[in-house]
């Protein structure tokens, strides 16, 4: 072939960077791997057995990405943890119907493809699987000249489990008088990425740069920024195997914060009364607010310090604690499921933390 | 609230533009409903029963993006047809297991959110999960302030369907002797965008622009380049409905072409004879190979002309031949499965073809 002629590789896509940056994943993929995956039954897609035991199966799926936390993680030239974002940011809401995670999907873009880099970033989207109890079962490594900036990449994934209908956590399972249980989170998770950098780091507002050290964290501020999602998996592999309806329904505190997803898991009849006091609100939350970011404003778009609500039968709400700090999550009763007030229509009323009082 | 006061909006992600996007594709999204979905049981994860009459469900699921054919879209501020190529190049995968595609979740994402534009994109999505039979049960579309140029997006899919185990279209199931029929593509589908736009495009090559009329296809170079991907489904599904296993195996011709893909559906005894004389060169390949780049790089980028290979028992290649063209899906037999030679170790060899004799 003359020197001339075009190839691919010409073009700016460099199929030998993508083939070691798959050798080097294949190892660590390997370590997801579930009894119910099969092999060598199709070179195309992943296979994966359903589990026995089910009466109706039903399928739940979720897709998200990790947003732009992953401008943090550039600018730190740090990615081996936005990956254990990107499964949480879905097991987190699939967590939510009762099901049981299976196996997850990732897509990494990229405009030029360094396997180093990739490495890092699967070894996340790795240890967020096993997080979670579930197979990374395929995957697209996408080298994309033109589509992103130098150095950028994006991340999306899906995550598919199952759950038996009739234990769907369904939001028309809770009722006025059910107790709600608020689970912490581990830091601002992965929403709010755009509000939190501009409030941190821009010189108009905090004038923080990522290394500065954050106030009572013990660390600085990129690493405040960049703390892994927490997944919740354990938590509720322990719930899901409690008897009956003990949870009700559940709600993933992720973008929308505190204002926008407790209303997801009930009905339009019932408003969720919650006192923040009890919650330890991060050290970068504080930062953020401190830069003055309106109360409201900090509720409807972070989590402020909890990654979860749990609504829970009040007869049962002391088995449902003790489910979650037998599996390591720090849990506080936050209040309680009420009827909603026609008058003011409120879907959530929230009072006190945020060091607000 | 004190005018300067950092809000989310104020950090460049505007929700009430997504607010609004959610609007326009709603309507949409609607029209791909699939009988087995739930409503109402859960508001974070799509809900699907499995489809009755399955002896062992096996979860068949992959992931996939469009590349940089995304890039002329933008150029020609087209989006209505990317959508439909990201369903097709997840589900033409997922059919090449036997099974039956049952949802898809897509994510999008762009620098600043405009809810026309999301609408196009969604509206190729929907055509797509609406040739492929199945259900658009969720998805993410995800504003990036800073992630992406101005104008630029990137979209990701997940398929998911199932398989019944014996009906698994196994590589292991193909046998020399076996035959290769070759289904027609519509054009380049969605691999190879970066080697094309390089060759047909750049003023050192092709020196085309994307208005210029593109010999022997009735249109533009732009247009033939956005062709959108052809999606499999209808004839699979006549291909699902044959008794026993007149198809033993499939192999999508996605990225690596003509040399990568079929390997991906024999052992590694095996290897594919395939003539090209029979197949009809699109437009936009011919051109491509007249710039300059060599047969070899042709066959390991493109699909060539055919997007999707049969290995079908012998006795029965009629038969298959008839359920395709049923479903008005251009057949050709492009060749036989033989054993490999030990000596070259060719796992496929191709002659023919690209107008080269």
């Amino acid at each position: 072939m003359s020197e001339d002629q075009l190839t691919y590789a010409s073009a700016g896509v460099d199929i030998e960077a993508g083939n070691e940056a798959v050798r080097r994943i294949k190892a660590m993929v390997e370590t997801t791997r579930q009894p119910e995956q099969l092999d060598g039954l199709g070179g195309f897609a992943g296979l994966m057995a359903l589990p026995g035991g089910l009466a109706e199966p039903v399928l739940v799926s979720c897709t998200d990405g990790v947003g732009t936390k992953i401008l943090v993680a550039i600018a730190m030239d740090r990615h081996a943890t936005v990956g254990i974002d990107l499964v949480a940011m879905n097991v987190n809401d699939l967590l939510c119907t009762g099901g049981r995670p299976l196996f997850v999907l990732d897509y990494v873009a990229t405009g030029r493809l360094e396997p180093g880099k990739i490495e890092q970033i699967v070894a996340g989207v790795v240890a967020g699987c096993r997080q979670s109890n579930c197979a990374l079962i395929g995957g697209e490594t996408a080298e994309l000249p033109g589509m992103y900036a130098d150095g950028h990449y994006d991340l999306a994934a899906t995550a598919v489990g199952v759950v038996d209908k009739a234990s769907i956590w369904a939001p028309s399972r809770t009722q006025a008088g059910d107790v709600i249980l608020g689970l912490a989170s581990s830091g601002l998770h992965s929403n709010g990425y755009s509000l939190a950098r501009k409030a941190l780091l821009s010189p108009e507002h905090g004038a923080m740069t990522l290394d500065d050290p954050l106030p009572g964290s013990g660390g600085s501020v990129g690493e405040a920024l960049l703390e892994p999602t927490r997944i919740y998996e354990p938590a509720f592999a322990a719930l899901r195997a409690l008897e009956g309806a003990a949870v009700r329904s559940a709600a993933h505190i992720t973008g929308g914060g505190l204002i926008e997803n407790p209303p997801r898991a009930y009905g339009e009849q019932l408003c969720a009364e919650i006192d923040l006091s009890a919650v330890e609100v991060p050290a970068v939350l504080r930062a953020i607010a401190e830069v003055g970011v309106a109360r409201n404003e900090l509720l409807k778009t972070f989590n402020c310090g909890v990654g979860m609500l749990l609504f829970v039968d009040p007869e049962r709400v002391d088995e449902v604690s003790t489910a979650c700090e037998g599996a390591g999550q720090p849990v506080a009763r936050l209040g309680q499921v009420v009827a909603r007030d026609s008058a003011s229509g409120d879907a959530v009323r929230i009072r006190g933390g945020l060091g607000q009082g």
